[in-house]
């Protein structure tokens, strides 16, 4: 595949000299009606579209692109070697080409060895280190290498449009449009994990209470709970994609510079999530027999913490995907925040009534502190995609009622405060504050003026 | 580099003919001192070194033999699929060519979506793609293809192996051995967190106690903790390492049929271990004011889990890098789940004092949850390695007194036996149980006999 111009027709060059030769050979080749039509240089243009076309746009423009400057560059580089060598006469020509050769196959490895360069430019290079060692070389004279150097180009230029023009029209599969459904499914795999995860602990919990559970049917309930898992080892893939997604011109909805670095930043924020919930994962088949009282009390904060934690993240994915403002998540990060401020309240109300045994509580402990770890990791995850946002300018959505307001609006007001239990001795009194906060997302008092305006703080 | 047969001197095929044509031509190049030796095949020589030679020995296998054998395989079918078709006549010809290229060429691209055949032979496919064409479409007789192909694999074999002999023979770098040294010195880094874990959370604990942490001071400290981040990513870098390892021959103490994929096992244990640390991490900054008595009483059983777990995986580490029979990591494997029980039994004690707030003691609630999981995880990684130990057939080492015996002895006496602090109100009476267990690797009264024999229980 190194020599496609060498097939070249009108070619001029050693090799097209040499392939006339071939075609003036008697009777070595019946004529054949397939090759006539197109020409012997068909299979070599099949050949270089093996070679160039690859799956994704990106990684076929990048190949592509790739090859074509490489190839350039090598055979502009090989005939200067070639010229400047011819000037130290007959004996001293293969040395100084000897060196010339060395010093830049050297060079050229050595940038490979630098991560960066490695993952935008190795196909280029090795191209490089090729074509240069086979023009410079290959021992022709100077105006012919001209002339094969002009074919080579030609022929890879042809080939490498050829592929980029298909994968670009026809069919085409955008690195970065993929990029971003990863990153938002990988979200929305997390989602389902915490939506799930309250009822699965608490729900355990509740059958172990009522006699043991049946091992069996908790487990086959458990296959749901398993997706986080590819999340865990999403980087390398999230890496090339934005890797390949760079090359890309714009499309659909993703402009030029399309701020791709901000998805590996939620990607990595997604994966500290991931982290945290393989943890909290330890905690689900154990069978330590909590006391009652201990987790009534934070039973219906940790699922709430949880499932609120879980729609942020559904939202969240959603307005990725749709490449809308996410503003529709708010609610729900806010909400998750309350209930864990619920919790702490909660666990420090627990400590005056009759616990035993720290031993005992120590998994549903753990479990609600993993569960704040993740609530403020969605925090963090949510900021970001705000972030992304900004940067790709995302489409603002106009700030009406969603239906979602209209499923939840007493839930989400009642976290606009906090309940605090009075702890002074026997009485059990609670306190109520209802802070009227302007930078919750829904304000249903349809009388009192939103200071924001149309759109809620982001 | 699809045609190196091409230049062979003595070659009778059509491409043969053509150099020959080429070098025939009046006045095109001067003859050079540097070629009339090795003939301009060396070249192409080069040119194949280039795209087989890979940086360790079985990856250059991989890519040579891949090489080899699909250019055999694509030689042969494609002078059959020539012969069949020329059978049916000179109009069905390349209608029937057509009908194999197609039919061939989506059969093993469709195999190459298959992640095991991906990973081992999709070098060997593309090879096998694009020769199987060229032979197939090139427009030549059968005769001339025998030819051509026989040159072909003549030279793909002679250049894969200068590239398989140098990269063996010449300061070879094994897949292999760098697979064994990666799992061992991630289990190092993840050593190195545990040990210094229990000083830098208590320290900090005792700092604020002081007055409060000075951040810089404290965030410097942080460095050394961050070596296991390296962990969490390390699938993909294992997985291509046994992949290559596989093909690797007998080298050093590696066998043919070395283990490898329980290389993978223990590097699977290794991140799951990381990913608790992670959750671990999460809380060496935090700044909640624990309660002092609570922190008294699981200060000390949390620094010694964490440190003794360290030892263990360091143990198991330095017995995967010298191939040796893993016990001495026993003792720090049985002494950390025994602190893991005091642990347990402390916090059941702690209950009934004077604690308060529970919200209080939750983070460090939380760190000895998470311990006590890492503990368990640390156990998981011994049984792994010991299997491997098994499989690979580590060399044995006598059980001998080793020096490590000398410097810990009372340490691991201690952890023979349980504390238990008996809990009936006022006294503070404390039941000390040494139970003489005979799966403990040291056993340092020189009268009583090892039941087992020289090697302990593994």
């Amino acid at each position: 595949m190194e020599i496609e111009s060498a097939t070249q027709r009108k070619a001029v060059g050693p090799f097209a000299s040499a392939w006339s030769c071939l075609k003036a050979l008697p009777d070595r080749s019946k004529p054949k009606p397939l090759y006539d039509g197109f020409g012997v240089s068909g299979i070599w243009a099949v050949l270089t579209v093996v070679v160039v076309f690859e799956f994704t746009v990106g990684q076929t423009l990048s190949r592509g692109l790739n090859r074509s400057f490489a190839t350039f560059l090598a055979c502009a580089l090989g005939v200067g070697a070639k010229h400047l060598a011819s000037l130290s006469g007959e004996k001293g020509e293969p040395i100084v080409l000897g060196i010339l050769v060395f010093l830049l196959a050297a060079a050229s490895t050595f940038t490979r060895f630098f991560p960066k360069i490695k993952a935008r430019y190795d196909y280029g290079i090795l191209i490089f280190i090729l074509t240069f060692s086979m023009v410079s070389v290959s021992g022709f004279r100077v105006e012919d290498l001209l002339e094969m150097s002009y074919q080579r180009l030609s022929t890879i230029l042809i080939g490498g449009s050829i592929c980029i023009i298909v994968s670009i029209f026809v069919c085409p599969v955008w690195a970065g449009q993929d990029l971003n459904k990863l990153v938002a499914s990988n979200m929305e795999k997390l989602a389902t994990y915490l939506e799930g995860f309250g009822g699965e602990y608490f729900h355990n919990y509740s059958e172990s209470e009522e006699g043991g559970r049946v091992g069996g049917v908790s487990k086959s309930d458990k296959s749901f709970l398993q997706g986080y898992k590819s999340v865990l080892n999403s980087k390398n893939t999230e890496e090339s994609l934005a890797n390949f997604a760079r090359w890309e011109p714009a499309h659909g909805r993703f402009r030029l510079r399309h701020p791709w670095k901000q998805y590996l930043n939620i990607g990595a924020l997604a994966r500290q999530c991931a982290y945290k919930i393989e943890a909290l994962n330890a905690y689900i088949g154990s069978d330590i027999q909590v006391p009652p009282e201990f987790q009534g009390k934070i039973q219906e904060v940790c699922v709430k913490m949880s499932c609120e934690s879980g729609n942020a993240l559904k939202a969240l994915a959603s307005a990725i995907k749709t490449m809308s403002d996410p503003f529709s998540a708010n609610a729900y990060v806010e909400s998750s925040k309350n209930a864990a401020n619920d919790l702490k309240i909660a666990l420090e109300s627990a400590s005056l009534n009759n616990i035993v045994d720290i031993q005992a509580i120590l998994p549903s402990a753990t479990v609600a502190s993993i569960l704040i770890e993740i609530v403020s990791c969605v925090e963090k995850i949510s900021e970001a995609v705000h972030e992304l946002s900004n940067l790709a300018h995302f489409k603002k959505k106009e700030a009406t009622v969603t239906p979602d307001d209209h499923t939840k609006p007493p839930h989400n007001l009642l976290h606009r405060g906090s309940v605090n239990p009075v702890l002074d001795g026997e009485s059990n009194r609670v306190i109520i504050t209802i802070n009227q906060t302007t930078d919750s997302p829904e304000n249903e008092n349809p009388k009192a003026p939103n200071p924001v305006g149309q759109r809620p703080l982001v």
